[in-house]
């Protein structure tokens, strides 16, 4: 949670208890959108996509949204055909309830791989959804959407731009890109501002590649990961073209909204202790500066040595080494962690010294920065450390 | 160690203990090969690589070999020019107690990154090095190149060919890609053959791409990797070309010792209980497969399911489609472990029984075949699983 959670005017969520997975768990979250809203979606990249994802970007396509439905427990993931019937019949189910179409509702999934849906008391729940709909559902909802987090992951802005008053509300959930078995990472975000013609999604898609994109706890991606931004326009903000003097203010809040779930993904990581940013500079361009993050942000070694709280250096610089980047001089590479200097002339900086390592490494948040020396791009991304628990957390599945 | 190990004709290896790092510990080697031998080297891709791959990158193409200098306990990598002027010195050492020229020296060291080598103490243990090279040497070699590896990895190989008998032996040490700080991989082999003009850099370069090239622990890759095949000529074997009846039988034979030395270094990987072979097929090209095999290898899920002897076959295939392998059809996959059929038309296999599952995942040895449906091509990796026992030493390191 972050402060104060201001409802969206339009947006209205309710949930259920449906025993989806485990009696008695919050497992069912539906959220209504007034007629007319608009609706950006960003959905998973992976091939072995769940069913709901491919019937919710069926959806999108045909309609305007007017109700989310979101079940966890079960993913609905490498169910083939069964799971795609599953799927739409459980948008089906909603639209009768609540007299709708069936492709004005999207379906999303998380949990368990490979097991059918179970419909019917996914089904049976949903009245009970339906009579809990409230603008100030978003807490309930917040914890709706968990499976293995630790936390609900809950963020809510509303700022003062120059035509009036703006709220971006949203929700989370995700603690390794893939949970054991639990296909993972879902956000929903939702304003009152009014975004016409196709401006919501490339906002929707820029924030999302320097958030929810820019983190990693085990570099995996999941089947049924989806960011969703619904913008009813029932506040005083309407942006009709990128000229407008409120666009840049509203991109920019819809981006501090995403980053501030994302982060709160990464602390919330399977076994993390750390909170560790990667900031790349001095690149030729964008691409190889994330290249360089990714590599540094992935490599178990970098990981290991954060949770031991090891100033390693020498591993930090091998794996800048090993990102592919082109004609990379080493030479020219500087590191710091926090105000530290440690690598300078491709080895360990003369001004560094293993007490100031030691003192940086006892820090639970830690910014590595690498100058590349080459350029002026820059990239960030987020990770955690590797512990023992992430081992536990994903060998203990099923035993 | 697998079998006999056959001295190679022309090859004399001898040790010392020179006190690099730890006193009273086989640290130092050398090996000499007799005038006239052919040398093919493969170097480490990392754009940070250490001073002895840089100074024996240039006597390569500089000079035939005569001596090669390993120490253990120091990598000197991330050493600047101080590095180079040591990694010089110690040939130029070397080169006045042998009577021969720096240039026909290469230098090779593993260990810590970014410590001053300890010059002298390498160069005081040359003469002791010197008065025990002989032909058997081997094992004691074996043992002189380790680092933080378990056990010495030793293989040879005779076997007659039409021109007569052929002889391959080869040592290596490799725990993780990096160890620690212990940077790591490295490989000597040396052969009997005549090999003549350009043709034994190919045989090497082809036999690393399927062993040491296609293995992973933890997918972190050396500042000091390096693979080394020499060829005293002095058997009964002598190849020209590529059409001599023996050529083919002559690389298989290379690349027989290269893969149980690479095999070895899986089954030493840090933590590692369980051997995995990746066996990729029907993909469009060895490139697709390749990308498919290793995103299988690294994924850190897949990894701990292995530890945990979990069947978990949603993992593998999320892992498979998120390997970036244009317009795959998932539904096309079929993924078996071992002889058990998982994955089928995007989902469990409708033959799978847990049973099967839980019983093939005992086994300490597995095969993940990947089948994708769509070509002829074929890759092979092998790794091992992620365990405890990985975090512990990774992150153990230097408390």
């Amino acid at each position: 949670m972050s402060g104060d959670i201001h409802p969206v005017v339009g947006l209205r969520l309710g949930t259920a208890r449906a025993g989806i997975k485990y009696p008695d768990r919050r497992d069912l979250v539906l959220m209504e959108v007034a007629p007319n809203s608009d609706c950006a979606a960003v959905f998973t990249r992976n091939a072995f996509c769940a069913a709901p994802v491919i019937v919710a970007r069926e959806h999108l396509a045909a309609a305007r949204v007017r109700y989310l439905l979101v079940n966890t427990g079960n993913a609905n993931a490498g169910t083939g055909e069964d799971g795609l019937l599953d799927a739409r019949a459980s948008c089906q189910a909603v639209a009768e309830l609540m007299g709708c179409q069936a492709r004005e509702v999207l379906p999303f999934s998380t949990g368990v791989i490979g097991e059918p849906l179970p419909l019917k008391r996914l089904v049976d729940g949903l009245p009970r959804a339906f009579a809990q709909l409230r603008p100030d559902g978003w807490e309930e909802a917040a914890f709706g959407i968990l499976t293995t987090d630790t936390r609900p992951k809950l963020v809510s802005r509303r700022v003062a731009l120059s035509a009036g008053t703006v709220t971006v509300t949203g929700m989370a959930k995700g603690s390794g890109m893939i949970r054991p078995d639990m296909a993972t990472m879902l956000a929903f975000l939702a304003t009152d501002a009014r975004v016409e013609g196709g401006l919501l999604q490339p906002i929707l898609a820029s924030a999302v590649e320097e958030s929810f994109n820019a983190i990693t706890v085990d570099g995996d991606t999941s089947t049924n990961d989806a960011c969703i931004l619904l913008a009813t326009g029932q506040g005083e903000v309407s942006l009709s073209d990128e000229d407008d003097p409120d666009y840049q203010a509203f991109a920019d809040l819809v981006l501090e909204v995403c980053q501030a779930l994302a982060w709160a993904i990464v602390r919330d990581g399977e076994g993390a202790t750390k909170f560790i940013t990667v900031q790349v500079e001095g690149g030729q361009d964008r691409e190889e500066c994330r290249q360089v993050a990714f590599t540094v942000a992935h490599s178990p070694l970098v990981k290991t040595a954060f949770f031991a709280s090891d100033p390693n250096w020498g591993r930090i610089l091998a794996a800048v080494g090993r990102a592919k980047v082109a004609d990379l001089d080493l030479t020219a590479v500087a590191i710091h962690l926090d105000e530290v200097p440690i690598v300078r002339d491709g080895g360990r900086d003369p001004a560094y010294t293993e007490e100031q390592g030691q003192r940086v490494m006892q820090r639970e948040e830690i910014t590595v920065s690498i100058d590349l020396g080459r350029g002026e791009a820059t990239a960030q991304v987020w990770t955690c450390d590797l512990s023992y628990d992430y081992v536990r957390i994903n060998a203990d599945y099923r035993t």
